[in-house]
């Protein structure tokens, strides 16, 4: 199902390119799935105009404009703090069940579990997808994830909502262009939605992150060559942070890709709730890194995922040169520039790897 | 009713020092309210002899036996890692229920929730009551516990089971012995059970972990010249380490106690899955829990809490001397010894905050 539907993304009040993940990873990723974005603030406008990518998907102000196309699911295309229904979604929503399209959403409220909800879609005979809904069965973990024979790479990053996910989507695109089994481990909503599989770590009972992320690189190594991981949060972050060590510790990745988006000066948030946390430095965020996996296993960052989509060409590559100047890894955007540097970057690691066990 | 019940504690296969740290809590902290432990290994004996301290209660076979004892309430008395209910403890719960006691449970499997309890204890009318619930309605964290008037003091260990929440509830009554205001914030089952309230924070949605624990340090602050944080897990716990830093995190202490068993060398489990993990030294996990802290604030380890149970007198005094040495802070087993190295810590660390302040 998750892999066949053609959408309409709810976004209204938040399309834009820093303010709807999921909408715009379901626009990167999914093009030729996605049929329209609601937003009523630039309704009329192509999603290029609105994310610098997208190309003529339009953005509509109602639903039933969206309906001629021909979508069969709604996609909640926003993922707030703390993953609430916006009460003003909620018709929305229900006019969506009563048009026949199944619903899909990455909040934290579970819509199947919502009786109102859920009555009206089983009368109308629409499914209700939750992305983040907990297993349930999940193991503790015990490290049983540092054994698999593929090279596991986990990206990690200085701040949430900063490219991990990308920087992971993008390098698998790019390593199984040059011939290389990737597997991919999804671990939030959206990674999910693109993918088909995965568990939110964010979303488990706070035992079972580990264990989520521990399954997860299971289920992905068998024939595969590398795992990406996809990671959360920061190390650094107030309210996540518990999430990206748990996913640290359960996945004990053997190398790790660092992202960052060099115009960021603090945790983002758009209530500014975080503006007191001033993101570390790329050479100390790699030692946050190594020295919080050091513990449980020595493993590196081998290279930098900058996201400099707000930055003219000239400060994105002087960004890019600064970057490997402080760390002496490799660093790219590999959205707006070659992923070159870190496939290579991956490579050389697996190379390592089969080197060292053989 | 979870401040005056009478418990019979059902810890039946794993009643002994290290493996059933809530029958073990309840007996020392509320042993006018345990009238029974159930373990058919040690039927016959008194607490006393298994644990080396409770005294006369005895510990017996059969949940009749304990009848005539007056329980009002079954207190499931194991919280095993993954925290399900064994299968044969089913029967037992089925029994205290027909009894007409209430059930306690600190396991993550929700009594409430499975269809059979459920229906069974409201049909003969007594209470289900689950420790480790979600409360469903958590912030994420935003770094508010900063702010709060008293000196806040979270209880950090070099593992889980380890002393945390023992350390903390010694320091509470030698604290309160001194005449000052003291809260405690329980954080886990047995700080719950014990406390009357609080919030299991290895048991919300894991982007909650550290807004449960900046709720809780809120709600304790008030009135109080110190709050007392129960700590959980380890930094180096590949299971738990999520739950450990997003309680960092979310509590912002302005000061630690570090926990230890001089006697333990690996990450502890029944099963031995983590005997790959060696503990750190204490200067080590100073250094672990101060450099994870201090991105967002900084704050020191004022004092070392030893679990000293398992050695002999003279041992376990050296082991105290040395914890000293190497890290130049004060160490004593408050359960064991005086508490007045830490209270005396405690003191002056909420002295120096009162004189920053002014």
């Amino acid at each position: 199902m998750l892999q066949s539907y053609r959408y309409v993304v709810l976004a209204e009040g938040h399309f834009g390119p820093q303010s709807s993940k999921t909408a715009n990873s379901a626009i990167r990723y999914l093009p030729e799935r996605v049929v329209a974005v609601l937003d009523r603030r630039h309704a009329g406008r192509p999603v290029q105009d609105v994310l610098g990518f997208g190309g003529a998907i339009p953005v509509l102000a109602e639903l039933r404009e969206a309906l001629p196309l021909r979508p069969t699911a709604l996609l909640v295309g926003i993922a707030p703090s703390g993953g609430r229904l916006p009460a003003e979604w909620r018709p929305v929503l229900e006019a969506a069940i009563d048009a026949g399209l199944d619903l899909v959403s990455g909040l934290h409220f579970l819509l199947a579990d919502d009786a109102a909800l859920a009555v009206r879609a089983a009368e109308r005979g629409v499914a209700l997808h939750d992305l983040r809904r907990d297993p349930g069965d999940l193991p503790v973990s015990t490290g049983r994830a540092r054994f698999v024979e593929p090279l596991t790479v986990l990206t990690v990053g200085t701040d949430s909502n900063i490219g991990k996910m990308t920087a992971g989507l993008q390098l698998r695109a790019a390593l199984a262009r040059r011939g290389v089994r990737v597997g991919f481990a999804a671990t939030g909503q959206t990674g999910i939605l693109i993918e088909g599989w995965g568990v939110a770590v964010d979303a488990v009972k706070a035992d079972f992150i580990g264990g989520a992320a521990e399954r997860l690189v299971l289920q992905a190594a068998p024939g595969n060559d590398v795992v990406l991981v996809e990671g959360q949060g920061s190390l650094v972050h107030p309210g996540y942070s518990g999430v990206t060590l748990g996913l640290l510790h359960g996945s004990l990745p053997d190398a790790m890709i660092l992202c960052h988006q060099p115009s960021r000066r603090h945790i983002y948030s758009a209530s500014r709730a975080y503006d007191w946390v001033a993101l570390p430095s790329l050479p100390e965020a790699i030692r946050l890194y190594e020295s919080a996996l050091a513990p449980l296993r020595a493993a590196r960052v081998i290279g930098l995922s900058l996201a400099t989509w707000d930055l003219p060409d000239a400060a994105a590559r002087a960004a890019l040169a600064r970057a490997e100047d402080e760390t002496g890894l490799p660093a790219t955007d590999p959205v707006r520039y070659d992923a070159a540097p870190l496939t290579d970057a991956v490579l050389a690691a697996a190379e390592r790897k089969r080197a060292q066990e053989a």
